[in-house]
């Protein structure tokens, strides 16, 4: 239970190799980004003309991405889709589809769903189950969660969206890393009954995320609602472009999640010869519970290979999947690797501490890690 | 005077030649699009390696940003700045940092900023000057303003927001074409005093506009607000990547000013040996206002020359600069050519009336045209 949100201050999120670097200044470069749910292997890009840089995004090109969208994600129609500049930007413009009121949003979770729900006026509460949702004005989930990987069916979520519905109330499911789970369990085809809105990611499974770009799947009136707030330019050129023409590589991406699957695969594996415990994640990343997770953070940072620790969940460590074979042989490596003396280790983690707090965010956001 | 807006109506906008092809659907390829005020000279863009595209933005890449957009533009420094994937997307943000209430937007003007108004909530009353905007919590206008070119002075601004101020009201300055405008103009310098917010977009100057960048440039609390809302990664890499290199480019800057001059000088000299009065603009475009705007807008989209025409001022028309001699041409010879008979034309304009009162908006949205 979470009273107050200070909803203008950053939290800390994986991917950022400056902080990787500022942390632990004598590690082995390449660093080796695994903080992140990303795909390492990205989309191919095609090659830009210029034009797509130069012109504002044409309307046109904007309706063939919502309809790429709507295919690939199994949405009713282009007119259930709305494109933005990553779901990041959204979830304050979703939180705001209602007016404020209580929201409850499941934890652990994705940290900025409470922070969107509070910049949108709402009072949040974090709660562990879909079960103390049902007598607010907006629920806020991930399906699957990051970082346990958990996934809701579909029936709750749609007895959720009904018992929401009868009282105004609004279930925003962020299916970021849906492209991973199994077929079928999506809302996205559901979206018509009109108070659910379904966000999906571009960036993560594509391996593309710094073309910004994602999409909210509602009902047409919202997805206007939506649509206004963004303005007509919402999504940049590149990203129309590609965005389009991955949406729509049906080969491309049934081979990715085969493969990104393998490559779960080969990292349990890897991550349990080591004497760790999965217990959660997707084909994208995997989670680690164990006592000395600040340990093999501080082991594997020296060693330049970038994980995801949380400061509220202190045995928890959360892995990406390594991009090629080098940074697989260097992961095995580190991981295999005979542990510094105790003495050595304790030293490590007693200097870096205080800067490992700052890394995994202040008092306040501790509460949503 | 406008007692309600729909604030979820797309306006119409310049720079779709599908619209123009769909109205003008003989005309010769390629289609001359002077329907913007974006340079068509733009930057030019460096290689972007594959991980500007593949990795999520890095925190440091945007202060790094946010500093050079501050040198650049003259704010207090890299805390007054907020990056964006466009100003568009800004809009309804920065109306919605005050409590809805009554705002004052400026018309003839960008027909965004009424609609942006709205959207945050506010009554909002269309003005001809800031003399009506002195008792109020909002104040949007463009400066120099689009389509007239009209210049505010920076006096005038600034005692219209220490107006403003008294009663907590919010000035916002969207300097969208303030690049090309005389130095000392921009209301930058001043955004410390707490109550403005300016507006600043890189796409029309520096020719970009697929990229998605604009910037807020407000007092570090306003900026903080904007950032929250906005989240962690809101401007793509590339965006990032080119911002922050041509913001810095100071030659090509002062180059391209003076070269945009130029050309506007030109344009005015063809346009006037064209017997048409130039009534405004800037070095971006140029405004004129002549009794056979809707005429020549039509010769000059049969000729492939897609201008910009105005529902509600139907003696204007707005012409950007042409890209290169091929495009001059193409214009002078446009504009020169001896005119069909009346009956032709007459014809010509009947036939697509109906179809042009849709390409310049619907009724309600004729009003801010």
């Amino acid at each position: 239970m979470v009273p107050t949100v200070d909803a203008d201050e950053p939290l800390v999120h994986g991917g950022d190799l400056g902080a990787a670097r500022r942390l632990f200044p004598g590690a082995p470069e390449p660093f080796i980004d695994l903080s992140t749910g990303i795909n390492p292997n990205s989309y191919p890009l095609p090659r830009f003309s210029a034009d797509i840089y130069a012109r504002l995004p044409a309307p046109a090109a904007v309706d063939v991405l919502a309809a790429a969208a709507a295919r690939a994600y199994g949405a009713p129609a282009a007119t259930s889709v709305a494109a933005a500049p990553g779901t990041q930007i959204l979830l304050p413009l979703v939180a705001g589809l209602v007016p404020a009121g209580r929201a409850v949003v499941i934890a652990p979770g994705y940290p900025e769903h409470a922070r969107a729900a509070a910049l949108a006026g709402h009072n949040v509460t974090l709660a562990d189950d879909i079960d103390a949702c049902r007598d607010v004005g907006l629920v806020i989930l991930a399906n699957p969660n990051n970082p346990d990987g958990r996934l809701l069916t579909r029936a709750d979520l749609l007895a959720l969206a009904k018992d929401l519905r009868r009282r105004g109330g609004l279930l925003v499911v962020d299916e970021a890393f849906m492209d991973v789970a199994p077929s079928g369990a999506s809302l996205a085809t559901d979206v018509a009954c009109g108070n659910v809105v379904v966000l999906r990611s571009f960036g993560k499974f594509f391996g593309l995320a710094g073309v910004r770009l994602g999409f909210a799947l509602a009902a047409p009136p919202t997805v206007s609602r939506l649509r206004a707030a963004l303005g007509p330019w919402a999504v940049s050129g590149p990203a129309l472009a590609v965005g389009a023409k991955a949406l729509a590589d049906v080969r491309w991406i049934s081979r990715t999640r085969r493969r990104l699957a393998e490559s779960a695969k080969r990292l349990d594996a890897m991550l349990v010869r080591s004497g760790l415990d999965i217990v959660g994640g997707t084909s994208l990343f995997r989670l680690v519970r164990t006592p000395t997770a600040s340990v093999l953070f501080h082991r594997l940072g020296d060693a330049g290979i970038w994980t995801r620790a949380f400061a509220e969940n202190t045995d928890w460590l959360r892995f990406g999947l390594p991009a090629d074979e080098r940074e697989w042989r260097r992961l095995n490596a580190a991981l295999t690797s005979p542990c510094d003396s105790q003495a050595g280790i304790g030293h490590t983690t007693a200097i870096k501490s205080k800067e490992r707090r700052s890394h995994c965010g202040g008092k306040q956001n501790d509460r949503f890690r």
